[in-house]
């Protein structure tokens, strides 16, 4: 029998026991449950890190998985928590861009979790376990939960979609800075799209020019930098054997030029 | 069908893969386990994190969980390993005082675990392996284990009970800094049953003197010290956005009055 | 019902999403699977720490557990893909070293993964997720994977046997220095079957002298050398309540005498 799946990502650590807390008010909610860990490792109050987590996990995953992403800086102030749907998955957490990528790249309908519709007390520190868990919970279950969900027309993102300037040159931004120093760019497979040749691009980002786009890393000299698609289908700068983001001394949110 | 759950708690980190070979231990005794991480980044031999952060998972989990908690300095030598059962719950692990917040707040009936009856040899460094998996497996199996286990009378505690002063005060011990700074006091809510009017209540701590228990940290003004319960239940003393072991250079065992 | 089980074990730290990216890929190739962390904080292409943590973890799983070990310094050169089956178990992984311990140990039969095989484009860049993760997948719901094979006769170790001088002599090589400082030698209790008198052994390292194979720590005054068993079953130079590998200024590569 398949178990419904709930998937956790935090930035709690373990050490503390909330983790815990959460798994164990799943599994008392929805006993049949598999909870499975993506990260709880994700820096404190550090959105895009999580965002970013998220968006390399979640396409791999099961149709129906319900996914619970608690990177929260602002609990118990104004922000609302909400519930993504998209044709495939379930998406539980804080109103606050940490499913930047997933309402870029998918259709969805968003839901805010309406707080006065729980019968008991919910605490104003830890919605991940009050909240966040409960509805993930029920959802995977399959309850009916509609009287805590309110329908939402916005959801916070902080992703961009690539700016275009004139029919052959797009304006880009750095995302997301992963643990190896790869700068990556919000542009994807797809934004080329009707473009007939696309063999010879250039990226220009400060006294940088990057031409084509590489299959891997090993193409080019040692050393050297270079243009590629990450694992997850964005475009990428990385230097072979070496950090990009340190040798074009760049970080989110530099922006860039890309002739097509 | 509901799995037996097997909830993890060491300090074993995960690299050297003492972790892999009890979870591995755990589903050759009990194959149908489901064997669920509260965390495995306690530090090492610190018997008080490693209490603090069973306390706040456990109360979440579904009755009849087992929970093995190996923070174990002392292995090898003649502490004891036990298991302690409360009314929904079973907990497996060395005699040290990990189990200090259970005992506190629980009934519970605990038995010492008789290493000589075990048929086979049982390893001098690694009982979390040879001793508490395998107890907590068949326990989670439902197998009469009666003959590993000898009745109890005390379980060693690090947990004192407030000291009563006199019918309004209140000496109280500072028993866990979180990692966010948070004095976390020996002192309950249901320490307050019997009091009528409690908003009253001050707190003496060194030089500085805190009034009435507040909700949430946003309720005093940024850098402010205050009162207020955590997420279980414990009296504790939080600075807006800081520091408050910090600020007022506190840690634990130190001493503090409370007045209602 | 029993559920297959794939254990898991990367370099990848889970910050980034790829521990969570191959967990999905296993759920969505065999959704009744248990997916099992042994690691995902190997230090980065640490090969050697790597295949010391799977061999603590691999002899305590149930038959027919399939193991994923992606410690890929290599992934994207010309390094084969393996799979290595043995009585009890199945590893999947670079053929890097990784599963030395492994093949060490055991008989076993070893395979190559044919990348041409695979109908659909596989990643240059992650071949966790691409191929090992649906490999081991298969391989755990029983599925006909023949075609994605090549039989191996040799496959890549850092394991050399004890070097026999004479008789009564070994050379014996440290191949793992565990957190604790404990030299971990490639000397196993069964290298001592068929010698009658094994009481008076002595082992020199550098200046040092240690007679006697003991069987706990605390059996040598506090902050002496001694010799014992590991947990795995090799020998090991430890020192009690203190660090070895500084004591003696050892590290992985250091050769030493065993005299029986």
């Amino acid at each position: 029998m398949k178990h419904p799946i709930i998937a956790l990502m935090t930035d709690f650590g373990t050490e503390d026991g909330y983790v815990g807390a959460m798994k164990g008010r799943i599994l008392s909610e929805l006993p049949d449950a598999l909870v499975v860990d993506i990260s709880h490792n994700i820096k404190p109050y550090d959105i895009r890190q999580g965002a970013f987590c998220l968006n390399n996990s979640y396409p791999n995953f099961p149709d129906r998985t319900v996914f619970v992403a608690v990177v929260d800086p602002g609990v118990g102030t104004e922000r609302k928590g909400i519930v993504v749907k998209t044709s495939q998955h379930y998406f539980v957490g804080p109103d606050n861009g940490i499913f930047s990528f997933v309402t870029h790249r998918e259709g969805y309908q968003a839901s805010e979790i309406m707080l006065k519709a729980f019968s008991e007390e919910v605490s104003h520190t830890f919605h991940g376990r009050d909240v966040f868990a409960r509805i993930a919970s029920w959802i995977g279950g399959g309850k009916d939960i509609k009287k805590f969900l309110d329908p939402l027309r916005e959801v916070v993102s902080f992703l961009k979609s690539p700016h275009k300037n004139n029919e052959n040159e797009f304006i880009l931004e750095v995302i997301h800075v992963d643990h190896f120093g790869n700068l990556v760019l919000n542009f994807q497979k797809n934004d080329l799209l009707g473009y007939e040749d696309v063999s010879g691009v250039t990226l220009k980002i400060k006294e940088f020019e990057l031409h084509r786009i590489h299959e891997t890393f090993g193409m080019v000299p040692r050393g050297e930098l270079l243009l590629c698609w990450d694992s997850s289908g964005f475009l990428q700068i990385a230097q072979n054997m070496g950090n990009a983001a340190e040798k074009i001394n760049s970080s989110v949110g530099d922006q860039l030029r890309l002739i097509i």
